[in-house]
């Protein structure tokens, strides 16, 4: 399995508006892009200082995959429309896992 | 559940070494800390241009569990003898996903 992270740090003028819908165009993603194995995402939760604001975690089979994903319209128009114009800053990796394995239930 | 992301570029002069002894710290986590319900970590895939270098994604139920594992002397203890002294910069959040659900089996 593949990750893709994006972080980002919007732009100090950035609204609570503009950050809604950024979440949902996102949130029409994983309906349209068969290869997203799973996609998760959200603002910071506000539990530590020095945090960035934003979060974008895409799972996928593979680079290939990851590419599609990358270049699939929808993504490009999320980007484009709701995304790029309130980053100041991105932090990207696609990294294989090394430590893949099922969930633990609590407490085994 | 709540997702902790870091992302890390090393300092020029890390070697391939270090990052072995980084990943090897992190492997022995998992095992350590109760509270952590998935951890993944990697080197960047060298897919595309422009990423950053390491990555570490701990999930957990809450932001309780996600203080336990910060303050955990098995993660105190990786970070300082291993990561810490390789980064260049870091970039954390924590954020509880608006895409949580089942994996998708593909093609359906």
């Amino acid at each position: 399995m593949l990750r893709h992270v994006a972080l980002f740090r919007f732009k100090p003028e950035t609204t609570n508006e503009q950050i809604a819908a950024a979440m949902d165009a996102l949130s029409t993603l994983s309906d349209q892009i068969e290869v997203l194995r799973k996609f998760r995402y959200g603002p910071d939760a506000s539990i530590t200082e020095g945090t960035w604001d934003f979060a974008v975690i895409a799972v996928l089979d593979n680079a290939d995959d990851y590419i599609a994903y990358r270049d699939h319209p929808a993504h490009v128009a999320a980007l484009r429309d709701h995304i790029a114009p309130i980053i100041f800053e991105a932090a990207r990796i696609q990294f294989e896992s090394a430590g893949e394995g099922s969930p633990r239930p609590k407490g085994s």
